[in-house]
């Protein structure tokens, strides 16, 4: 982020010309680094609570090198979702302290945090479900939360899940990723009484329509306190989850 | 069925110009009776066990009428679905022994038949489904199925499902009707060795999409031993649970 | 919830042959109330901090006064969602307490609750998202949580949104309820770092195919940190964002 | 599967404490194994009268090996579906007797069975439906059953399919597999009085959407009788039609 | 048709300033008749052999009637469908000739035509598919055609198709109408050498769509011949199978 | 719009604080009236030339009324559209000034304009098109264009386009409005050099889908210099049509 | 054609057991060859005028030459759709004579045969339709037809089409191909009192959906006398045109 | 355009036989260049103002070059979009004045026109937009529009967007190009009173279906004055943004 604009309002707040809560709102408003084919939302991070994160599915490695150098050189932390392993070692060239989750494809450069005491409970219902929700916990565990792995508990054995009962009641925040007929977040949701994150994945065939079916059945959830994200998309669950998982850790 | 043919052929079954086996394939093909607008298969009592059943919806009561006479005057069983009170009174007037079952929306005129000794297992998701499941099992019911019902046991409070285990075990044949996210399938299949026949049902709202979301959750299923009918079919799930009930029961 | 067993349990506690947290467990895997045509989660009050809800949609009045009188009588909590006068009507002949919430089309026997400090802030994108947006908000206030409403500050005009900046930055958890397009909950979420709810509803016309086309959308939201329900899922929405509200309460 | 529980639970039976018909319930709900990224239902066999299946699409052959390795240290019977000649290829290194059906793309380790006295009998419209139809008739005889095929007997040319009429009357259980406009369940249905399994297959080309014309056309299938599968769910109709079929095998 | 480009037409043909040839071309191109609303083609009848037909759904009464009067004044034949009996009512009371056809749902005033030595017949796979079978088979009766008519042969018991066999190798050119799975078209083009046209209806329920999987499964029809019109367009199938029964009828 | 923020920001111009530009871009950022379940963006006149547009379906006539009063008192122009002739009477109670467009639909009161020089030509494909055309055609007028209709010019009889076509050359902007194939735009689009907006209408029967195969076909029309609005979106090609119509009227 | 069954039938002819029309009947209903994976339709030039066509996607060169060498044997003509040119050349190695018409994907066997007097006309919208356009015209070149080819007329430079229009008018029969929108044959057909096969293609992009959106415009087409055929399916519109065209070439 | 039938009009106007007018209309329907596969519109430029654009997706090298070669004898500027290198370089060879637009895939051989004062202003959602940003930037350029380029603003940061908002109301026709939600058009046509014309992209994942997402969102944008073209269409866009720009910079 600039220094300009931020010291003229400072010296405003310390002037008194300006409330801090004033400045706080304005500080949520400002700026962002122009890079010529991309605009860096580099102050999300006060507005968020953290950086824009790079989806690299779609963008040139030359593109995502620039983007992230100038996220660097703001000194942001980088996350890059979606990295396949010549997308981190172009990243190691320039950062050799990149730091690649392979199952999760997601490279990033992100100083240690305290881990929050409560716990994201990421679930899966088969192991081919394993890279989305590998994608869900790093990403959580990136931004604060302490994480565990529940994999491979879908409801056609549920016996599994049952004696797995007292670590879905534990969790703080719930991330259920699953594909096919998707029908463990209910199950899940049926139990708990915290939040559950539910994520169809593409994993299946047929008239589950690369998950399709996941999708609608999440959506038609008859448990309470479930609510979906897109097909695969294990970043935003683990970014929500995060969220909500840190919030009953603020001070108040 | 017209007597015409039968005789001839049963003649030269007697003559010994025929044998058994082949009289009883050539009768598999043969008669249906003319009714102008409507050709009443006659003699599918012979080839499939049971005769043609009467689909309501969509036909006049004039239409229906003229139809259950016939099939009546053949000597046949009559199984009207989809029949609303007025389609009832109607044949109730011309055929006093016409015997109702509202929630199933049936009219039937079926003589009282030895039901199986092994039980075919009616089970609904929610409350909203009960219709459905009721035309499935009245319907095998008429066909000479024992049935039990275990209703509203949708899996967001699975705990009403696992204290109904053992009746789950001792059932020959599972119908389990489901609409929103048709997941009460999956976890059925994943307990028994039985066959299950899920029904989607259209009841849900949104994203249901009058029961695609869960007639693509139940063929997605990932516990095997499920096969799946239209939405809303409860009578062809009745009647093929009890095609295979029957099938135990036979002697060899 | 039935005497008898928890009573056990307590006298288990008491002697020291169970621990409190294994008595806690076991509280959670227990009743349900059958009522012959329901299976009534009792216990869900325990398990999931709130009881079962009466979906009213395609359930006769017959049925859903069954359902009031059992789960009154169990002491439970009731808020029947999808309420018609009528079915108002027949609930407070019974129970004369009923509360009618008419926009929300919520019935509802609920004592007074403390609510929350923190906020849950229901947004909509225009007018007609309103009966969607009240039923979220009836349904989080019932449950506990403190709720102010912003209506009608769609993006087409959103200088309506920036106004009213501030009131989002101070809500705890947000439901964002929009048609048509769908896009207000990627505007509030890329402000925002509390979770957001997105609730699709099926206002619009055309390709908006009764919801579909928001439903796509919000699913597809690039602002981080949104969810979304089934499309006019007002009482998923406000129910969950309930949840999250609480955690922040409780105390550690 | 693990000796404790099950030793544990026969010493009851034996002492008296646990009746038998108890001892079965509560076997039938226990253990898996737990190989990390998997939790294999080691005990489904109990449960469901045949171990789980491994579902090979998807899954790297580093964890198909893991999970074979596991299943055959539990004395499991194997079958492996979707296997490429490569998967196969490292199965065999590990365990020579493992046997590979190319057509049906199924490697399986089962101990030769006493083949039931009826028979299964798989039909398919076109020659191109035939590697759906394989995996069916595979994994029914498999499992125990008596199969017989009868391929390439489609509707548009059905003198094919009349002229093998008594094939169809003498099988006890039917599987038919067919693209395109899916119409053979129906014929075949409308003929026999035993179970037909519809498989639609993705064979086809333009308005048939990968299998989407099949699978709706059998779903409406107007012969009774009829359950579908998913899509090109060959093993999960082989499986199902193999229940059923063994089921009148049954001594009672 | 307007007189005057005619005349003048005609005098340069009787002139040799223009060939008959030329003067045929030239009559295709030229009128219609402006009644503000609508432009009615009346000189369709030379270019198609037959004059525009009045498609009466979401029409006014008031505008059809407008309609009809400017073609009678024409000396144009008149054809309305989807004409429901107040639409007929109103035309007769204007024209007393005009004849109602109650299942086709077709108002016309059309003068008796010398029917063709050929045959075009109109099949339907239920009962309920009648009412547009029936607008098929009067609109090509009405244009020429002579029409039998074979109902109720559904291939789920297709005996009864079976056994009408010479009836389909006697007609000239074949209208198949079937709904739920469309599995008709298939089984008739299979075996007649004549051209079919298949036609989809909305009959059925749930995964049916409307129509759609009807629609679908004829449009996959794997028999040579087949072509298809709109779900429920009896009127087109009417009108093309009779070009092309007259086709053969043209004297050369 | 009220008086005192645009009073300040005229004395700042005035003053010479504040340039022209300034001050214009500000009053395009400003304000909104607030009443309660409603913010009328009362000066989008400003920002986009004309206040905003009342949609009516879905809103109660008590809603309507409200706003229809707040914005009459800021003295603002108002269109109403997809307006009931209920709701046209409940306006014309408290505005008598009120003008009723039947077919349209459309209830507006908004004083005489000079119409511009140059013409936008509404086009539709048949006579069931045109209340979607009314629609666009009299949103536009009342904007300030000259509008002409030109209606039932399907290209099934496109002679009568043909003998159209210099009105087709002589308008400045075209709304072409078309069910069934849509095919309209295409045929329009390839003969003029102005831009065409195209709308689809539900339109049709079956396959059509409610205007779906209209909307699909526009938006693939390989005709350049077209583009499509929402399905009976009159009202948006209308409002489209006069901004491009009147852009070309502007002084420079 | 096996020689037994034919010649014994003959006999019966011959001595007067059996008429010819009976006899003609008879042959319509026997025979297939029978090569294991396949039941070849080799008596479906009796019944329908042509043998059965090889589609050649999804099937292996193996399985294709077998099928080529028993049709051959069976003295069969021969035609293979969607053949690539290595299934040309496998064809051609054992049968020399076969010709490869390399735009229309066709290899084929068949003898010189008269062409008709009267014509097929194949249109295209584009240059890119060519491939399906070229495998109708083959088709009916080869089943007998004289063919004619306008290509690149679409409805977007519409004077291309008008300058043909004697040509429309000349021909006997049309084929109609296009993509993107689908709206040449609403536009041929509004001309021509002949049939108009309608051929939707995959050719476009977006929401052309793989040739959906011609498909649907095709089906909506308001032009009388057009029926549409699968997407990309030239073949099945190339034969369905020659069945057309030949009729009016018969004797009577 | 060859100048046979040009120059015998042009004496007939010079003669006085013919109007000014009478001469404009005729030559808009006159020729096009027929070689063989295709029919090149070659006086397109006269009726549209621009000549036929080659869309070389689907085509062969060989026949892009004969269509390029024909045009440019014709003295035809020349426009290739979706132009792979590959087919730059043939084009390079013949024409080495040909340009290629990396990033836009398109070829050219336009002279320099004037540029037009008023400016077209091109605005992506994200980066993975910009190559159908370019096609529609390039093409409006080509065109005669000046063009301005807003890339990277998608309303997750609207800041991004609002710090920009004076060049978005000094546009004066605006494209909005966006993937994933489409929400971007609905905030820009909130704002400005220009035409907005929004380009649906296929950028995203799972539930974005291919741009199916941001496509129905664009169509139910609730600002007025924004229409939409077909997924990735940048050349469409850019187009029709240039006509509307250069209406406005007509004399008159």
């Amino acid at each position: 982020m600039e220094a300009e604009p931020i010291k003229k309002l400072l010296e405003e707040v310390h002037s008194g010309a300006m409330s801090v809560d004033e400045a706080l709102v304005k500080l949520r408003r400002l700026p962002y680094s122009d890079i010529g084919f991309a605009k860096i939302d580099t102050h999300r991070s006060l507005r968020k609570g953290f950086p824009e994160v790079i989806f690299c599915k779609g963008k040139t490695i030359d593109h995502i090198i620039q983007i992230v150098q100038e996220m660097h050189s703001s000194g942001l932390r980088i996350i890059a979702t979606k990295a396949s392993p010549q997308v981190h070692q172009a990243i190691k060239q320039i950062l050799p302290e990149a730091v690649y989750y392979e199952e999760a494809r997601i490279t990033a450069i992100v100083p240690e945090v305290p881990r929050s005491s409560r716990t994201v409970l990421v679930i899966t219902g088969g192991t081919a479900d394993i890279p989305v929700a590998e994608e869900a916990a790093v990403t959580a565990e990136l931004m604060g939360s302490r994480v565990e792995r529940l994999y491979d508990v879908g409801i056609a054995g549920f016996h599994r899940l049952l004696s797995n009962v007292e670590r879905l009641f534990s969790a703080n925040v719930l991330v259920v990723v699953a594909g096919m007929e998707g029908a463990l977040p209910t199950a899940v949701g049926g139990l708990v009484e915290r939040p559950v994150i539910a994520v169809p994945t593409s994993v299946g065939y047929g008239a589950s329509f690369n998950g399709l079916a996941a999708l609608l059945a999440m959506l038609n959830c008859c448990a309470p306190g479930v609510a979906v994200v897109n097909i695969d998309n294990g970043f935003g669950a683990g970014y929500l989850a995060n969220v909500i998982n840190l919030m009953s850790e603020e001070k108040r």
